[in-house]
C-alpha cells in the first residue's frame, strides 16, 4: 500500500513516517508544500533508518504529488492548516481509500491546553466536510506523542482511537495503525463521536504538564 | 476521615463506598434524599463486605446529615441533580475538605454519546459555582466503570483524574483516590481544565460500545 504523509515533515508526520517504514513494508510518500523540504526531510528518514539498520526508499514530493500517489493519505498538518491543505490536493485523491485525520483543535490558557473544534464539531467531520464527495474521511492517530512515536527505540504499548463513517476505511486505517508494533487501534465509532477522540489530546498535555515523568504520555484502554 | 457519598444509593457511590470501606479505615456515610433507603443500601453494603471477611461499618442518612458530618463530600449524583444537591446541603459543608464532583453531562444519539458540559464550561465549575465560598471543589472519579470498581473480585489496575484549584484538597482527594487498591490519581491541573477530564467518560462509553470484550473499559496513562 502507498500512504502519503502530507505535512510529513512535521513532528507526528515523521513520527509516523519512521514506524511504518520500520515496521511494514508500506511505500512512504512524504509531503509538503515544499517538495524541496520533503525530498531533504525524506533523505533524512532514510538516513535514520539505515543506521538501524532498516533498509528502507522514502521518498519526499510536493503534497499534491504525494496525495495523487497514495491509497491512504494522512493529513499530517496543523489544525489550521487541515482545510487549505485538503483543498489543494483535493483533485487528486478521488481514488483514495481514506482520507486520515490525525489533527485537533486546540487553545491554550494559563491552566492548560482545552479543545476547540471548529463549529461542525471535530477536525474530522471538517476534513470530512472539505473532502470530494466519495473520499472516505477516518479520523486516527490523534493521542499520539510524536516525540515517542519518533524514538524508534521506544517500546509504544499505546493505543490510539479511530472513528469514521465508512466501515472499509475505518478497517483500513485501523489496520495500518496495528501494523505499528506496539499500537493498537481501537473503535470509537462513526465519525459524529470524533468530538470526544479529539478532546483526549489535551488532557494528556495537560496530564504531561502536572505529572512527573509523563512527559511523552499515552493512553491504554483495558 | 470521614466521608459522605451523596447519592451513595446509586451505582458510583455504591463502587467507592465498597472498595473504600474494603481498602481503607475512612468511616464511609451513604447520603440519599431517602434517609431510609440511605440505610438500607448502607445494610447491603456492610452484608457484602461481610461476605467477604471485611468487618466495617457502613451507615445510611439523609444527605444533609450525611454531609454535616463528613470531612470529604462526595456529589455521587447524575450532572442534572448535581445543582440541587449542592444547594441542599450548602449550609452543612462549611467546614469539608473537599467537595468532589465525579458527574458528566452526556447526551446520547445514534452515533454514541457524547459531552455536553453545562454552561460555565463542565460539572465540575457548575458545583464550584454553586458551593459556598470557601468550601474547596475537586473534581475526580469520572472515568471509572461503577461496575467494575463494584466487583470486589476485580483487580483494577486504572487511573483517575483529578482536577482543582485548591492544592490541599486536590491532594486529599488524590490520596483517597490511591487508597483504593488498584487505582491511581493523577493530576489534570485546575478546574479549567475540568471539561477535558469530564469528556474522557463518554469517549469509554463508546469505546465500550464499539470494542468487543470492553464492557467496563477503563483507561491508563503511561
Amino acid at each position: 500500500m502507498r500512504i502519503a504523509l502530507l505535512g510529513g515533515t512535521g513532528d507526528i508526520g515523521q513520527a509516523l513516517a519512521l514506524r511504518w517504514a520500520q515496521d511494514t513494508d508500506h511505500e512512504i510518500l512524504i509531503g509538503s508544500r515544499d517538495a524541496g523540504r520533503a525530498r531533504q526531510k525524506a533523505d533524512e528518514y532514510v538516513t535514520e533508518l539505515d543506521s538501524r539498520g532498516v533498509d528502507r526508499e522514502v521518498k519526499g514530493f510536493a503534497n499534491e504529488m504525494a496525495a495523487d500517489r497514495a491509497d491512504v493519505v494522512v493529513l499530517a498538518v496543523p489544525a489550521y492548516h487541515v482545510r487549505d491543505t485538503v483543498e489543494a490536493v483535493a483533485d487528486r485523491i478521488g481514488d483514495a481509500d481514506a482520507l486520515v485525520s490525525p489533527a485537533v483543535g486546540m487553545d491554550r490558557d494559563e491552566s492548560g491546553f482545552h479543545y476547540k473544534p471548529p463549529g461542525v464539531g471535530s477536525v474530522t467531520e471538517l476534513v470530512a466536510e472539505t473532502a470530494p464527495e466519495g473520499v472516505p474521511v477516518v479520523g486516527a492517530f490523534h493521542n499520539l506523542s510524536a516525540d515517542r512515536l519518533a524514538n524508534l527505540d521506544v517500546e509504544l504499548d499505546l493505543d490510539t482511537l479511530v472513528v469514521g463513517d465508512d466501515e472499509d476505511a475505518v478497517e483500513t486505517v485501523g489496520t495500518l495503525a496495528d501494523q505499528i508494533e506496539g499500537l493498537r487501534a481501537l473503535s470509537a465509532g462513526p465519525a459524529a463521536n470524533a468530538a470526544e477522540v479529539e478532546s483526549l489530546t489535551p488532557l494528556l498535555i495537560n496530564i504531561a504538564m502536572e505529572n512527573e515523568g509523563m512527559h511523552d504520555v499515552g493512553v491504554t484502554f483495558e
